[in-house]
């Protein structure tokens, strides 16, 4: 597939006008475009949902457009939570999936009626417990399952067995008879085994895993499953011969899979969730930035106005990111160089040795598919501060969806009145 | 070395009816001594200063107590500058080294009267026109040295010649010779190649570069060195079994060297600085945290209530941090654990398969060696907010020398106003 940009070179010239580099620059009709096409294919399951997961681009803004494709939140903290309640999104429209969680979190997420999955079956006591005075176990409760040696992870999310995710298969049906016992009346049930996966039957066998397991509760407890999640993890195609997910062919192996197992044991209806954020919001994000300094010693160097503050993932994955020279996209690809940012560490690349159009000093880059755990993951290091977020808009208006930090928001946790009498 | 602590667990509990967890807990007198102890040693070789490196703890009660012992500044940035000038650490007590600068913190780094340590050939030109209408040139310049090929990194910082900073051989040559027909008067030379090294040859070899450097100087250019930089680079020993560097031995070997070289060449006096954060603060730095979970899977975790946002150095590279458990210091470590935070990234672990006594839910943890690139490194992905720092006074009094973020410091970029009417 090939890298493809949703603004012109002259469109970011007059953006710049108004937003200084680095910024965020997240495309609204592709999002928008993308968004309906995933829940399109996906709409052949029954009770089909996207839950959104927040953490990748915990922008409001962008939420809220999601919100008007009809998806929802998966939140993993209060933080997220609050976001949630801002853009109205409430109660089963909201999937609260965390681990090792504090008290408040809970009680959020019950105040807003949110789905409470939990990770851990010591979490039920805990829950019952944290919620005694704030309305007590919710009627549906989900669980996370964490299938380990039974199942294999891939790369980045890892072996299961080794993952601190989730109920073992042992625990999720002593889970599952306990709140039964409590008076929990309808249950889900979650998994998420995989991060970034291009491989579709990887997402098909999920499915069957959990559809299984539901025809196993039933059999044992008498459960009927009211939902599976079957977690996110779809993966982005971040290098330009990489072949994306087809959702079709997903939907329809999940929903044969949900006939031989779901509809044969007569489990029907039973909903199925989704709550990917990379492959929503990734390919629609691109991280904007000049470059400043040209660099000629053992390698070429360009050096940006953007740091791994604003990107972290490649140098915290040696990921993949495709970068465009603005108005030289037809140029030969005849310079190697890496592409740097002015952090003091030596990883602080966004590319090592990629092969590019020659680059001059007011060059501008869009690094591409940066639109989900781009923003999100942006540190403070070296004291850089995170850059702003626009939103280009269907009518190619702009909007900052969240402005630029400023030195004084760097500061904001010191008092230096304190420090001058400081001795 | 045994690891100790500075606190007790009782000392601990008190602290904490005022400051919840997680918290950052920096030890003043262990820090003051061995400052003392680092700068005493050095002390033999002319005009000895060390800048501290601002990066690993950029906190500016740290930085005066450090500035009481006689360091400067090792800054990087416009926002570590600026802490600099906030405790009147200024003119050639700050250290301004940078790489891929912009403008703005050059100018800045000239008013405040710091050496301008040049990262590029190509800044000269840069600096130049930069400050055209801020003072010109400073009288003052240092340049940075990559040695490239003829010098071998370590593990972390890696190959010389994959790294982005410094100049060439070559193009060190050069820059002195166009900045003395620009007129500056006084010169310094820097390198920074190694990060986290406990073999004490490898800082003597770094010094011994440099003398040659300055002799070969003398030689072609007539120019005769204010002081070199040896930089940082002095690790920590992290693991329990593992030997600090002898400043004495390092400190005595690179006075031979120096006679060998710069008295024998007659270019004393030469100062020699240094620039290390990492073993000045690291030790002297603990991230106390709660166990609020016990999880029991395909392994046993023991869930905190810190995450990676408060200490990312495991997660980032594997890295060891020592442990106590408080009140069970003396306890066999009869129990395996994965030590986790509640992070939606299975990399959340402080340890992985660490022996430990056994722990229950309420037990506090020290992690150790935290007090440089620990706070500094921060991000707020998942939503989740920086901790307090506090700095335990040699009279056993806490003082909060920054206070933990707020939810309302997380939503300050956003402008929920806006998001109401946004659709």
């Amino acid at each position: 597939m090939k890298k493809t940009l949703p603004f012109t070179a002259q469109q970011l010239t007059e953006i710049k006008t108004t937003y200084p580099t680095p910024f965020y620059l997240y495309d609204e009709k592709g999002l928008r475009a993308h968004a309906r096409k995933f829940k399109q294919a996906f709409s052949i399951l029954p009770g089909f949902k996207e839950y959104f997961a927040v953490k990748a681009t915990p922008n409001p803004f962008i939420m809220k457009v999601l919100k008007e494709e009809g998806f929802g939140a998966d939140c993993s903290s209060i933080a997220e939570l609050l976001l949630s309640e801002q853009i109205d999104v409430l109660g089963e429209d909201i999937m609260f999936t965390s681990n090792d969680t504090e008290q408040d979190e809970y009680i959020k997420a019950r105040e807003l009626g949110a789905i409470i999955n939990l990770d851990d079956i010591r979490h039920i006591d805990y829950l019952e417990h944290t919620l005694e005075s704030h309305g007590g176990l919710p009627e549906l409760l989900c669980f996370r399952y964490n299938p380990g040696p039974l199942r294999e992870g891939n790369a980045i999310i890892g072996d299961p067995k080794e993952a601190k995710y989730g109920f073992t298969r042992e625990q999720l049906f002593e889970g599952y008879k306990l709140c039964q016992q409590k008076g929990v009346k309808r249950f889900g049930l979650h998994t998420m085994i995989i991060s970034n996966e291009l491989n579709p039957d990887f997402f098909v066998e999920t499915a069957s895993m959990l559809f299984e397991l539901a025809v196993e509760l039933k059999e044992q407890l008498g459960i009927k499953l009211k939902f599976v999640n079957l977690g996110g993890g779809i993966g982005v195609p971040y290098l330009p011969g990489e072949k994306a997910v087809d959702y079709d062919y997903v939907a329809q192996q999940v929903m044969q899979e949900y006939q031989r197992l779901i509809i044969a044991n007569d489990l029907d209806p039973l909903k199925i969730y989704m709550e990917c954020g990379r492959v929503i919001a990734g390919p629609y994000g691109y991280l904007i930035t000049d470059v400043i300094h040209m660099k000629y010693t053992y390698k070429d160097y360009v050096g940006t106005n953007a740091t791994m503050a604003n990107l972290m993932r490649p140098a915290l994955y040696g990921s993949y990111h495709h970068i465009s020279v603005m108005g030289k996209e037809d140029q030969a690809e005849s310079h190697c160089y890496d592409v740097t940012g002015s952090l003091c560490e030596n990883n602080d690349k966004f590319a090592i040795d990629r092969q590019l159009p020659e680059i001059s000093e007011g060059d501008t880059l869009a690094i591409h598919d940066a639109g989900a755990h781009g923003h999100s993951m942006g540190f403070n290091y070296n004291g850089k501060l995170r850059s702003a977020e626009l939103l280009l808009r269907e009518d190619n208006s702009v909007l900052q969806i969240r402005r630029a930090e400023t030195l004084d928001d760097y500061f904001v946790t010191l008092d230096f009145n304190q420090l001058q009498t400081f001795k």
